[in-house]
């Protein structure tokens, strides 16, 4: 991806893993993917219930639309009443980015 | 923390674990920490070797000068040469954050 570009990252603490949540968070991975402005995710669990997800949006007004959207706002209420004992939303910029092989 | 801050966000996906690693990552994490502008991290690994790594830092000043310290450049050749099987690594400004008590 060519910066700029947008990043959204979120780390969170689990209380709870259970079906509901897992077919959820499933579900929310399949629906990013579909929106407008989608670029990439990637994502990380350590054993202790900890994780950080990472999504890429090529504009802040993408990232909006996707806060706002009717599925996904009923699975932040449920997220923040259920299944997270913490959790931080950070929007920022991407300016730069390299990889492995341009080092 | 208070945006505007910046973050480093350090994607990759491991070819080898070993002893050496083990230490050098602590030895990096303890060091990182004593940087001049180093704010926090946040570190998650999944059980296929891939993980992520984001640092907070104050200024861009700070993250290019954490990147020339001698003993990290070190740990950066040993990382393309022996432990990943590929990496990214992405400069972003964060210019918004909240968390779950805030929502």
């Amino acid at each position: 991806m060519k910066p700029p570009y947008y990043a959204v990252i979120f780390t969170s603490k689990h209380k709870l893993y259970n079906d509901e949540y897992n077919e959820t968070a499933k579900r929310m991975n399949e629906l990013t993917a579909k929106q407008e402005g989608f670029l990439g995710i990637d994502s990380a669990r350590n054993e202790d219930g900890s994780g950080i997800t990472v999504c890429y949006w090529n504009s802040i007004e993408a990232i909006k639309k996707w806060k706002e959207n009717t599925e996904h706002q009923y699975a932040q209420q449920m997220g923040m009443k259920e299944w997270y004992e913490s959790y931080s939303v950070r929007i920022a910029e991407v300016t730069k980015e390299y990889s492995m092989e341009e080092v």
